[in-house]
């Protein structure tokens, strides 16, 4: 019986991102995204959560094969790439800030995507883009005086061009992507897409402080369990739309791959 | 840059247990074990949860080849090893039947501690035994009725005997053991052993109902979130008193086993 088990570690579900990723397995204040999809996927896919705070989409170039597993450690079944909060942040122009422009971090996104040690896998890793969130300015300004900080600048406009360059990616390269962005806006009532045009955006200081985005924004920045909990039926919505063999619900449990009888099975 | 960073995956926390593990990434009620560890770990070691709902000892010696991968491909820095649960199972008496013998749930324990296939890993993983639970009866035996079964038999005073087993598994290993069924008794005010000397245990139906045994069992026999709580605490203790270089504050993070700068650290 053991020579005929699967060996070895499950194929991956690899959450890669900045701080959102990373504190999605953080139960403190409720329900965690990367738990969620762990428990969805028990003993079906491992979920891999390489979340780091800070980083941007240069960083993540970067460090991108010290993530990946070599294909004969591990598969990678799902990657998630999730950046742009980082990127968008507009200061302070120092040599080391967050900031990356649009051009670049498209290029980036482009770069990651396309990564010889991604095509390395066979079957390819299903990649799935996820656009930054907005941003809560009223509140995040208010933290980031408390904080000391005179010149981190965030602005849900400029965040909106770093959605918008997610999705332009996903689709020049047929990329499925889950806009946390505008899926987070209509949350507040703005269908009108990335570019303010004379109305002022909620999420922005003019439209006033937004409370169905600071209900699902923590600080302003980071999600929110309510937050979490969108951004996970999102991404299972996005499978099931793209790739409906690979629900939870389609997959196999390694507890199906082999062929042992316990009693409530056989009763 | 790429070239001096570690590749692959991170060493492996692994779970190996039956339902309580499985369990133990559901949030549905709150607390999350096995998510709250990944959490503790994050950058530094991969939770991986390989809990099967209903299996035993015997179960998991059969299985065990299919749920280490090679050395190749992840070192297993810890194991968790935690059955028992059903291994006590008193019916029904059949062929399938969940119950295994104090005797063989002893020797499977030495069997998986031992397998050549751990010992082929270098350093050898830090196993953890984990005791079952307790049992509250009076809550179990309701809803089992109220379930249709007519055979099951869990009772504390024999769940108290596989915790002793373990513990003298643990003993005569040398290997740390997480008394789950002692600290939770405790709890419930008994400290007087897995044996009963007269006085009924908590958790029997002639002590009554325990309303703090009911606080930690969800349905008597799995575990609540203050379970599970319970359940992180004594682990992380017995990590931090028997390898105090691994605990999550003593392990390095990936994200400091390499030489990138960001604006934060440089302002």
């Amino acid at each position: 019986m053991p020579s005929q088990l699967p060996v070895g570690p499950l194929d991956q579900f690899l959450l890669f991102g900045d701080s959102i990723t990373e504190k999605s397995n953080d139960q403190e204040h409720g329900f965690a995204f990367a738990s969620a999809l762990q428990n969805a996927y028990m003993l079906k896919l491992d979920v891999i959560n390489r979340g780091f705070g800070g980083y941007n989409t240069n960083n993540a170039v970067e460090i991108l094969p010290a993530i990946l597993p070599a294909p004969s450690q591990a598969r990678v079944r799902f990657l998630a790439i999730f950046f742009g909060a980082n990127d968008s942040n507009l200061g302070p122009p120092l040599v080391d800030t967050q900031y990356v422009s649009i051009p670049d971090f498209t290029q980036n996104l482009r770069d990651l995507i396309s990564h010889p040690l991604i095509a390395a896998h066979n079957p390819p890793p299903r990649v799935i883009l996820i656009a930054p969130p907005p941003i809560e300015e009223t509140f995040i300004a208010r933290e980031d005086v408390k904080n000391g900080y005179t010149e981190v600048k965030r602005y849900n406009r400029n965040t909106a061009l770093y959605a918008e360059a997610v999705t332009k990616v996903g689709k020049e390269t047929g990329t499925p992507v889950v806009d946390l962005w505008s899926v987070f806006m209509a949350k507040a009532g703005w269908v009108g897409g990335y570019h303010e045009d004379g109305v002022p955006m909620p999420g922005s200081i003019a439209a006033g402080f937004s409370d169905v985005l600071k209900s699902l924004l923590d600080d302003g920045l980071h999600l929110t369990p309510a937050g979490y909990k969108i951004m996970f039926e999102e991404v299972l919505k996005v499978i099931g739309e793209n790739w409906p063999d690979q629900t939870p619900g389609a997959l196999k449990s390694l507890r199906d791959l082999h062929g042992l009888k316990f009693w409530y099975e056989v009763e």
